[in-house]
């Protein structure tokens, strides 16, 4: 179907295989590059190759940075002996934006996933292990509420409490805001579980 | 917010800028790039950079091809006196998938719109008027049947008429397989104002 230019059929190819975007947004996509000016095609590209070349992980705390330690793990008022466990950087970026966690972080890219064929070797947890030899007072085990996320809190948890180091669980339960109506059973379930004393 | 790399950052920020994609596709489409193996990005910024410098308008049709001139005009058993007038490439492909039409096209590459202050000389109007002085027996007008696409197609049809050429706009109908309850009043009028004997 070579209606088009072999290099426009190529580029919608090639969008098309990104994550959320199907056969039309691909092409509209690509006739939007096609009308861009150069300099900003050029700004575009430059971009995509920066990031994936220039960018590279925390020896510390596995994140995505330009330093060699990144900047929460080099800022010297930030708490060492709390570690949040997190499954990427964008859940890290979550916990940054409350500007209220004064801990570091631990970031796994990835949870345990037997579906998806992802062991406990495929994610992070070497590292995270080779850090708690240091002075580490609390791990929070923030992954997700997903049956992979918690597969990871369980397996993490098991892995540390023989050395003593606390290990704790964000809560889960109804979001601030949340509709009880509109709350899936387990969620309820799982608030009433965690209820507090008033 | 610098939570991560300022080149992911900046990638986020460009690709946010592509239509069609909020901040949060942004993001995971960066954080996707961000691990894709180096030769696949290397193939998705060559595309773009192809895309965008080595496609040119053909000389004769303004569609947009490889060659100087595209391989529909190109094609000897195509009918060069009938002549159908599209906005844009993604039509011509849309009537070229039908397999049926046997002309060759004019893009326009966009529609009059007095909204967005695109007048007639802003569309491939002057390119068409000087085909139209070799042997053309009839001009199909299938602009889209919207306001713009309305308005480019009676401004064609005026400048064209006083030469004697036929002009002629797609029929607007119910369309196939359509169910008359979820279809607009102003189609189902012209649906019938444009009913023929059986």
């Amino acid at each position: 179907m070579e209606y088009y230019s072999r290099h426009i059929s190529n580029l919608v190819e090639q969008l098309a295989g990104l994550p959320g975007i199907g056969a039309k947004s691909a092409q509209r996509l690509a006739f939007h590059i096609m009308h861009m000016p150069k300099e900003q095609v050029g700004q575009l590209t430059a971009a995509i190759k920066d990031a994936r070349e220039k960018v590279q992980y925390c020896k510390c705390c596995c994140t995505l940075t330009d330093q060699e330690i990144c900047p929460i793990c080099s800022n010297p008022s930030r708490d060492r002996q709390t570690i949040m466990v997190v499954e990427n950087p964008r859940d890290l970026a979550a916990y940054e934006k409350t500007e209220k966690y004064e801990g570091v972080y631990h970031v796994l890219h990835g949870a345990i996933s037997p579906m998806l064929g992802i062991g406990p070797e495929d994610i992070r947890l070497t590292e995270l292990m080779q850090r708690l030899q240091g002075d580490v007072k609390e791990v929070i085990i923030a992954t997700n509420s997903s049956l992979e996320g918690e597969t990871t809190a369980m397996y993490i948890s098991k892995l540390i409490k023989p050395s003593g180091i606390r290990v704790s669980r964000i809560a889960s339960g109804v979001p601030v805001g949340g509709d009880l109506e509109c709350i899936d059973e387990v969620t309820l379930l799982r608030a009433l579980e965690g209820r507090v004393d008033l």
